[in-house]
């Protein structure tokens, strides 16, 4: 039987600001990322969402990002590794201390933002990313996986730290033959035809290809599909996308 | 044997901000008191500090603060107890994320600045600290001792809660007949002669008593002795202590 | 001709987080209250919020706060007068340059949240806040206005430092007989009916005076009202109050 | 009769935390960097720097830097040039509200720590940057001159929108023999001989010249010199530049 999972970044809110529908999309999705503070996510909020990914029965990731609230970690922010490493280890416990106090544990991590797109080729952030996760899994006696973009120098480095590290493709993003994701600056970049994003998922389910946008068939070893909980359209996109991956037999559950 | 313990607050640089001198400090305490990252404490300090900590045999309590790093947590923030739960649920795992990569625990609790003081009375407050820390406790298996002013009412909670409260001694603070602090603003509230406060501590450990500023004695439950490192007097006067309770064959050790 | 200021919130977002229909809101209102970065509003978003304030011909007016991000300023932070001058000073001379820079310039200032309380009897706080107003008005050469609410302490104390203090109304609240706001805590704090609302500013404007939820007729001095725009409702509801105040020869403008 | 321009950073402190004699180092030079809030700086200690700066006569300068406390700047930022652009604005406007209370205004502007080293040849930040200051010249009516490091793109730059760029020569550096600083991954990149720094920038003042640390003759337009406040041996050794400085005839006033 073919499986796959569904994951969503969640716990993005803070303070008095409110982002996405968390409720909605912990209904869809089997892997929740959930900001653990320096990206986005204050302490109630991150409670509040680690305590609606348990009653959903969804698997709580990481979701670790650059120290930056204003840019919400979107902004590449050119740190030391050692201070990447212990931001890292810091965003783990704190949401690591939520997760326990709520009945559940962090089972996977994934970079947020412009520290996921560091993941690509920036060795000493890749390195201190791996490196943490490794060192944190020693001290806790578990290993969590990466979920990375595929091609991800960090894929390598996670190899070789014995970590296991997962590729994720795009529910809503169109590609390009070789793989790569059609840059956001090319009109076609954003797929907003639910029967061709759901066919595409369901492919990549069944048969683990996507389809590049002129045609080529690519083999991925991706294991989790992203989708988004900002818009309601997002939301409806990614029930969609559950929907047809059940009724085709597909069984939804986390890699980790 | 007579034996008390020596706590003192480390940990608080930020950034490119030092304060104190806890190689030295840490040298001298059987506790040391780290910043978690809301009042003071950024990851890559915190991580320096406990790995220190860990090299001198030194326990590790969470200080737990306010979220307000531009008034170091001596503030008074009026959050909702259940915004004030989190926060400290924040900081419990993110110092416990670095203790375990350095290869310990956090073993106690102590709440700093203005919510150290909000202990004493502020029943909301009371209350949100202690009822984290025994959740925080089942969560982990390991229920963590909380380290107090005197009379603060959230000894009296922890106690309810199943925690032990510890009390704590001010080696260079004077003390009114009824056991409470003399007010900063008096011209005494403070010590500085050391062999009056080395005899002082010494009293409190072999026969746990303090004696007030007009005389009288004064019964203490103090299980610490509270000491300061951010100034090289302050570092002196805490070896001072230690030296002279060590020479009378008093044990210097953790409570927790 | 009968006249009055509407004034609301704006410039609240911050960063990726967005709050409020600022663009609607300011085509209804006549003083906006431009947040400062304190409690919210990054630079990018009052810059924005500055330029369309001076589209719309409406008054710029520098919504000060505690420091407190985290809790959108709504949380009392017991900070020392000092520090909250400094705070002050900094927060107008920050909006005053993208004022400026955008054509325009600082007409009044209304303490936000957590701080517009403390105006109320919080001495200590009041009296920083009236004291930096002056200053500054004596640095720049403009004297502001302060918004306040009706009764607040530091009403008294711009009188005495030669400030005008603004009495304002709230639309969308119920009032006691002896003027002040019915509490939160009570089922009919908040109006919510067209009619009734609309009933009492067009009275307000014309006549100076509320009708408690007894009946009994307030005589106030206010010469604002303030409307929300953080929910489509609340705009709509400013928006009937503009409309109607305008039918009725109502001139809308602001008292700064 | 020969002059030159002293320049140090101030104003660094941030709440508890202090960095600096600066009123040692304004005792010294004629032009004071003063941290507007966003790498260092808390309201209150900029206010009190700035007051002391107009104590001792000493030109302020808006020392502005990205939104990175943690970092203290130091760290490059990735933010959007419109991000930047209105980061920067945010910070002259607030330091020119303190200066303003305190009786001065901002008479120039130095970009900070990896803003500074951005300035070289970051054309979008550099863009933004002088942009900014040309457009707060216009609304202020005084165009500000900018404080940098030879050959950085963003003195073109300044040269094209019309404001003055000051080159800037370390005193405590050793250069290359194209003027460039020799870099600090180099064994002799830092100067300690006294009498060797004070000879050189007495050559500077008065010839205009740099000795490489090959003996090259560098000619240079550098109209200020970079000097510290941060350890006490810094603050000596700009005492002492000033004292022979002044005693060879030298004035020692502001570029601003």
């Amino acid at each position: 039987m073919a499986q796959i999972d569904l994951n969503s970044d969640v716990g993005e809110s803070f303070g008095n600001w409110t982002i996405g529908d968390d409720a909605a999309i912990l209904r869809t999705v089997s892997s929740a990322n959930i900001a653990c503070g320096f990206h986005a996510g204050d302490p109630l909020t991150i409670r509040a969402t680690a305590t609606e990914a348990v009653t959903n029965d969804v698997v709580i990731g990481a979701h670790i990002g650059y120290r930056d609230l204003a840019g919400f970690g979107r902004r590449h922010l050119e740190c030391s590794p050692d201070e990447l490493a212990a931001d890292v280890l810091y965003q783990l416990g704190a949401l690591e201390g939520i997760a326990g106090a709520v009945g559940s544990q962090i089972r996977y991590v994934k970079p947020h933002g412009a520290l996921y797109h560091s993941m690509i080729s920036h060795t000493g952030h890749a390195h201190a990313v791996i490196d943490t996760i490794a060192a944190y899994g020693e001290s806790t006696g578990r290993d969590l996986p990466v979920l990375l973009l595929p091609g991800s120098i960090a894929l390598d480095y996670a190899a070789e730290a014995g970590l296991r590290g997962i590729s994720e493709a795009f529910a809503d993003r169109s590609y390009n033959p070789d793989g790569t994701l059609v840059s956001r600056r090319e009109p076609d970049a954003v797929l907003h035809d639910t029967e061709q994003i759901v066919e595409n998922m369901l492919r990549l389910a069944e048969e683990s290809v996507l389809i590049a946008r002129d045609g080529t068939r690519i083999e991925t070893q991706a294991e989790s599909i992203c989708t988004h909980g900002d818009t309601a359209g997002a939301v409806a996109m990614a029930q969609a996308v559950r929907t047809a991956l059940e009724g085709a037999g597909v069984e939804i559950r986390s890699f980790a």
